[in-house]
């Protein structure tokens, strides 16, 4: 089934396509009470606005939003949010090669295969524009965990890292590339610039840190706090791996090495090292919460490939059109506003079962 | 709150701790008058089995599953199915070590953060013992589709990883690591024994693959196949990373090389690589849907670790008793139950919404 | 929790107060290739709409539905359906009154009670003007059903009742009570001209039967045909009670009164009576499918009644504004829009789990 | 789907079938800390028997139940509580009557119209014996909610209702018809004598009040709780009617007379009636919450009713065996059970929302 409703009592739901009227977000539960205006919102949505550079799709969006229900006298009554974005560039251009052939890479083959059709204007449902809902959506829940942090920025591009040696926070929104290593991001312009140059795109990874989670948020054993942060990840276009903590590179470790030894300190345990993300049997420990995201190329290029028709018959395919180079790269605010919405609905979660 | 529960439409709630009577799961929404007897479940359950080898933890459970409803003169009834397995060897060992202080990598301070008190013997709900109940579960779950074969390995231990050419697929019953590789293999016995001499633990990787899975399944947006099954990984005890198709090796791929082309086939397109993974806009395309999972070495470790007791004074711990040396090993069979329960689930989905 | 979902597979969230910018309905899990256009929707919101007789409120909404996404080139998609009706004729009266004091037998204290708070302009989410969004939403669902018609009426005003006798049909919607008897149509005028000219109000019964209902939807335990049926139309604003089939008249009948004789038929059984109204261990058994719904009074009424302040203070008070006397007349469209998305959903879960 | 599950946060699945081994309940989600034993749940248990007078089946099963997880020392831990109650009386007798033809007013076509097939032996999964699992739920339950008293009983039998000038609490478990008349309990026992000697059964209707329910649980609009109780207690096997406060009644009344006015009271307002049974806007107001249920009797009689076999042929059927002359009177712990359930469920997901 098509289940675009995300969340267990913080609940967000999705619907709008890329070149539809509009796009939006419902989000039920919200704890009553909470101060909310379109400009608490706004400056999420920009972040992640397309058109802002030469490295994003050219697509010209404002992206604003509307709240067209759940707030009265500026605050939040507890009944649903409904938030509206109106698409205001969906070029009429004509979409019959992509309409007749399969975009490899792509969801096009996929869709016919189950729904017998699909919306194929800027690839419909599937467009990463849908990600700008969980934005906006994001941006209310970070107000009910107003004790949390979460930043999120690229740590490569291309498998070009950034060195951990340079992190710097402030950096990551001093240059087009949420990027927290200056070296790094004068590097990622010469090589997106040949990217799209050449027709083609590249993968980058995400990193995201949620500082301030207390211990005791997620649980045993199918609400675990990195199993639902797996899936709000994933779920998010493009995205092919997630990790917690260590990720692939614990598998590498030895118990004692990645053990994170446990000291008294003045407000509980404090612990040496953070191998783990935060995270252990499910639930939070009080340490950062620690998550890396990795994203794909961007499948829509302009170098040929080889593909089959709807038809059936052999043909090569380009995507002509105005896309990311990097779509992982504005994959950032994507994050933040997942594990943001993630980490809301485990505090409510928390706070129902352990008062 | 604790949900026990994952599954949409086909769905299984688990329960039991280590060292309690019993643990199970009941299975709900399985489709009416298939074939089922304990004699479906019980090969899955023993290849999961402790106590098979030196390689896993001595203790000896038969993992004997009884089907308490659910089923009548031998077929399923479409009612929830209910599976029993007794715990016959809790060892009344003395846990007095393991109540005072918490073992780093462990679960403990989390609970004790969460619930203000835990189960301390052989750590409770947090056991991996619980993964039993999910072996037998998705043994079930397996009968509901039965185009598919679902198939795991190990790939890797303490970084050593099998080399793809020697991959055979009957060699990975045929050594106590489900490695398919003889000469990796060869190899792993002697770090495993290594590891477990000087009281140590190793991390693994897990693959695996499930061919037969028609074109169609999974849904946009938050029901996708590829975040189902990170959400269903995560979950397994001891597992910080997933990756779908490439995972973070997309990451490194231009938009050209990621593409998986596709050519005109007998029976619809054929597909000439797997980067995706066999899955694209969260939804099957026909290919072999194929998953990465990274386990953490075994927290239960014989080498001292510093830590702090519940009432927050220095201590150090070492965790004795009988555990495995690399949890990872045995993580294949759940794996690939977790695969199974969520391709069923999907397939029931899918025939739901398309008929 | 603020739950605005209702549904399994096919689901809908509902969004908006009366006196905010809008309401809507996100539909989710519809089978795509349903032709559906506004056209197909905006008759059963014509129906439900206020202001066409002097026997509703006379606020004018025009209650034009746009569709937003998940349908393309006149067919749905399978993704999210999202349905919007803008508020028009929301009166800048003056809510001081509502705003200070309890209303008895509205949402007004509960509110408060619950969030602290609330949007008292014309009762905010718990206004019946929500229903709007749910005969939109059940538009949609009577597509996915084309098996079946439903059909509500109402069968008693403030106590007087229609002659089944007189039923017919045709009846329905020639009078603006939704009325099957001609007789009673002419009664309920003048009794509901006489509570509005008292400035009280009346209760009613509103009547429901789906025919063409095959057998076997619905499911044990918890999600039986009639427990779903009764949790949807208790949902509704101002329902207190909920019958299938003889309801509380089968508590009086003896087991050999009640039975339903079955004889051989055509195609299956016939039924020579119907006192389950159709369904029977919460699984439909093909006759039609027969729901009883009691509507209390319009709780706003011109006859002041004793009351308390925010602050606690007594007071009376009078409702004053547009309402309907009889708010029950207007829920025969809620009725029906509230079963047909039950059904819809259980046709659809039928479907997964059976095949 | 077969959504043998019930709740949103606090949740329970049952499973089992009335001639199966055992049948039981896993609740999920249930607070940290509660003190928790076998003792807590079995005197519920005791008062749904069968067995304990001539006026219920004859069917002896203790019901003794069993805790096989979530308790430690003496607590439930916050993880799932697994129930279990071995049926020890499936007599084998000879079903092959129910087996070849269908009884009129039981599940048996519409189970095998659904699913094909069926358990037939005592109505398989249909039996009212799940309703135990339930008590045993419920019992935990009321552990999460020692505000509230609950307490539920029969208020007419084969339409003879109490007296309510005649209602004496103590008298409900005074007698074996959880009536608080006694002078009513007198006539049910020969009415009751009667049905049964004749081989018919007689319809019930059980009342149920919570008394110190706060105001604020429930929720707009689809976790109303109003209509989470409509569809707790329609689940309930044999229920054909919910009504809340006056329920149909209050359809005859006039907005005047329906509206409960409020006057300052030394806690907050005070209701002068209940006509709401303690709900508005689908939230308690602080009053005693009141249900409604209607049972009709007993299916299985020794009076012959017309019907057809599985193969379509007409025949008469007789159910002989052990029944309940009249099954509402056994519901009265089941509806206390299912009120419980809704209402801790209800408790914390107010806790989760609203803190």
């Amino acid at each position: 089934m098509s289940f675009n409703t995300f969340g267990r009592v913080l609940r967000f739901t999705t619907w709008g396509e890329s070149h539809g009227p509009a796009l939006g977000a419902v989000l039920d539960g919200c704890p009553p009470g909470l101060a909310l205006g379109e400009g608490d919102i706004q400056p999420y949505l920009d972040r992640r606005r397309p058109g802002t550079s030469r490295f994003t799709t050219q697509r010209q969006e404002p992206d604003a939003v509307r709240i067209l229900s759940g707030v009265f006298e500026g605050r939040t009554t507890g009944t649903p949010i409904s938030l509206m974005i109106e698409n205001v560039d969906q070029r009429s251009k004509d979409y019959s090669d992509v309409a007749r052939a399969y975009r490899p890479g792509h969801a096009d083959y996929a869709y016919d295969a189950k729904y017998g059709f699909r919306d194929y204007r800027g690839g419909g449902r599937s467009s990463a524009r849908e990600t700008a809902a969980r934005v906006a959506a994001g941006a209310v829940a970070r107000l009910v965990i107003p004790e949390v942090r979460i930043r999120a920025w690229v740590s490569a591009v291309g498998g070009d890292a950034i060195d951990p040696a340079n992190f710097d926070a402030d950096q990551i929104d001093a240059n087009p590339f949420f990027c927290p290593d200056a070296a790094a991001a004068a590097r990622w312009e010469g090589l997106i610039d040949a990217a799209r140059k050449r027709g083609s795109s590249l993968g980058a990874v995400i990193e995201c840190e949620a500082t301030g989670v207390p211990a005791g948020w997620g649980a045993p054993l199918y609400a675990k706090l990195d199993s639902e942060l797996a899936a709000a990840c994933m779920s998010i276009n493009a995205v092919k791996g997630v990790e917690i903590g260590d990720g692939f590179g614990a598998a590498l470790l030895s118990g004692e090495q990645n053990a994170d030894p446990m000291r008294p300190g003045k407000d509980g345990p404090e612990f040496r090292a953070n191998h783990a993300g935060g995270i252990a049997g499910g639930i939070s420990t009080g340490q950062p919460v620690r998550v890396r995201v990795a994203f794909k190329p961007t499948s829509s290029i302009l170098i040929p490939v080889e593909t089959v028709t709807r038809e059936g018959e052999a043909t090569d395919i380009i995507t002509k059109g105005r896309h990311d180079p990097c779509v992982g790269i504005r994959g950032a605010p994507v994050v933040e506003a997942m594990v943001a919405l993630v980490l809301a609905d485990q505090k409510l979660l928390h706070r129902a079962q352990c008062g």
